[in-house]
């Protein structure tokens, strides 16, 4: 067995520089998170989208499973404002899919967000010792509060600008999510156009501009890849493709056997379901959307969030894999079964290896 | 001073495992080909959108300059046919900015590409060692002469399917092309959307799924980026963009100020310019153009690349970067101004850097 002590995983007491990534909507759920910290790699609890009592029950539970430290993920929403005339027309677009899956018409469904100020009490409260945020950042002064009680503080980034500007805050370290990565961009400075930088890009220019540790993210499937992080300088990997279909995940047979099945191929970086792009598996629901609506003319997030909820919930249950937002990541190809556990050491045996395969290139000549 | 013997250079007699991208369009030059080559690495000179006797030319001219062995770049032309009135539709949006270099309006330009099987023929008469294909494959029979001739043969691929094509009609490797990676996208089979695999995940899945050697594409600026990709199981790397740069490039004083000002966020795969989607800095151009046309009404490639040659010629030469086509990757924030030899033993430095820092990671305990 090796240990691959990065000065992150030295930091934060970490067998493995590895931190599952933070997968809401019910995918990384306290039972997942808890193996993973069982296992000596950094579990991340999501608290998006949940309230604050929801956010709380689901930190105790994982509590529960573990005596291990975790970390918890908050959502930092953004304020756009909604049009209702855009609600309306979105309504009419998804009562095809509704009616496809018998559910009723329903009036605007409640648009509800935790502040992130409240997560971040939370996580005070809870004496939570990693916190990451996704979409952008705390203020400073939430920052500090966090630093004050010794939390380490991660931020994500999807551009060199916005790991600069993590840094300048006082981030401890920054995830660098390439272009690879599953789910939701990070992105939250404005650019000219929606950035889609590449792993292999992105964490190379990150650690060649930034002092403070860079977590690669996007398409890292294996201990080769974390190896090729760590070798760009990186000091950790996030992984959340590669944990999605291990016993512990909780993802619905649907979503399991379709990853399965995918290739690199298989995703599209979409706004149809939530109003901000995301990676997911291509699908009817994006196809036929993407004919319909252009992503500028959505509701923005988190309202389309509230909108196609109970459609994408309802398809996942009735096992229509068309309708669902199965958020994943290019690497996809590669995804194992296994316990998380199991995957872990398989991860770090693989890293070894590579390692070794590795050295034997590098002859000395003179 | 470390070599990287990789089985792949050992095959191919190079010092380090490393591929200068055939970039074509005048930066690819002789004097640059020549230079990689004599530094130890594979210099690979492009025929794209040569006539015969040009191609004929560029190869004697290397050949002058450097005795050791170099690789040539055959495009295999896609027979996609231009509807008249589109080419029509495109003069006219064109006609601007003739105006604003003032450059005469010209009747249809004549479209000429050289049949890959001239090249092939090239190749094989000239006794070229290393043959290299973008935007397909030749045929079994043409690929079985250059193997006949004892020439080894590599294909490039965006994606496994293609990779596996390329493997399945006998080429020796593949170069795997992430979608960081700058000029045209190689992509040549149909798919259900253009792929943009980023090189993290395209290498981690082609060198999972082929038993011939992968070639490591896109994003790779430095020895880190080298060990990255070797990691993942390359047994060596492609690039370009590192390469623009350097004293021994064709890129034009504009050119070369752009890139050295440029950062991850400046490029964008755009058809605007030839037809196909091809990596490139964003610029008004590609966004005036992008505002009035869609890709899909776009004269076919390589009608369009004739259409818009002049203007693109005339505006490097007046040093009007906004309507250049000035090809590069996403890593291009890591360009370096140096020369070639002294690129590559850098390069060689810092991979040799970053395997002794891994190993300070890997320790064994039980």
């Amino acid at each position: 067995m090796s240990y691959l002590l990065t000065n992150f995983a030295r930091q934060l007491a970490l067998k493995y520089p590895i931190i599952q990534a933070p997968m809401a909507g019910g995918i990384a759920t306290p039972k997942l998170v808890a193996s993973v910290a069982e296992a000596g790699a950094l579990g991340s609890l999501p608290l998006g989208y949940l309230s604050f009592e929801q956010a709380k029950k689901s930190i105790l539970e994982t509590r529960h499973l573990t005596q291990k430290p975790f970390s918890v993920n908050i959502f930092v929403p953004s304020d756009a404002p909604c049009r209702h005339d855009s609600i309306i027309n979105m309504q009419q677009l998804l009562s095809v899919y509704r009616k496809e899956l018998n559910l009723p018409d329903e009036p605007m469904p409640e648009v509800k967000e935790t502040p992130a100020e409240d997560m971040i009490e939370l996580a005070i409260t809870e004496d939570i010792p990693v916190v990451s945020f996704t979409f952008g950042a705390p203020s400073k002064d939430n920052l500090q509060r966090l630093k004050r009680k010794g939390c380490f503080v991660i931020g994500t980034a999807t551009t060199v600008a916005e790991g600069q500007f993590l840094e300048s805050i006082g981030c401890h370290a920054v995830v660098g999510q390439g272009y690879e990565a599953g789910g939701h961009r990070g992105t939250f400075l404005n650019s000219a156009m929606m950035p889609k930088i590449g792993t292999m890009a992105l964490i190379s220019q990150l650690t060649n501009t930034l002092r403070i540790p860079v977590i690669g993210a996007g398409g890292i499937m294996n201990g080769q890849g974390l190896i090729a992080a760590l070798s760009l300088g990186a000091e950790a990997v996030q992984m959340g493709t590669a944990f999605l279909t291990t016993f512990e995940s909780g993802v619905s047979p649907s979503f399991r056997q379709v990853l399965l099945e995918s290739n690199e191929e298989s995703t599209v970086v979409t706004s149809m379901f939530t109003g901000k792009p995301a990676r997911g598996i291509y699908n009817r629901f994006v196809k036929e959307m993407s004919q319909q609506i252009s992503s500028d003319e959505l509701p923005s997030y988190p309202t389309q969030h509230f909108l196609t909820q109970a459609i994408r919930k309802e398809a996942n249950k009735q096992g229509k894999k068309d309708l669902c937002s199965f958020w994943a990541g290019q690497g996809v190809r590669l995804c194992r079964e296994t316990s998380t556990s199991e995957l872990l050491e398989k991860i770090a045996a693989e890293a070894e290896k590579t390692v070794q395969k590795l050295d034997t290139f590098n002859l000395r000549k003179n």
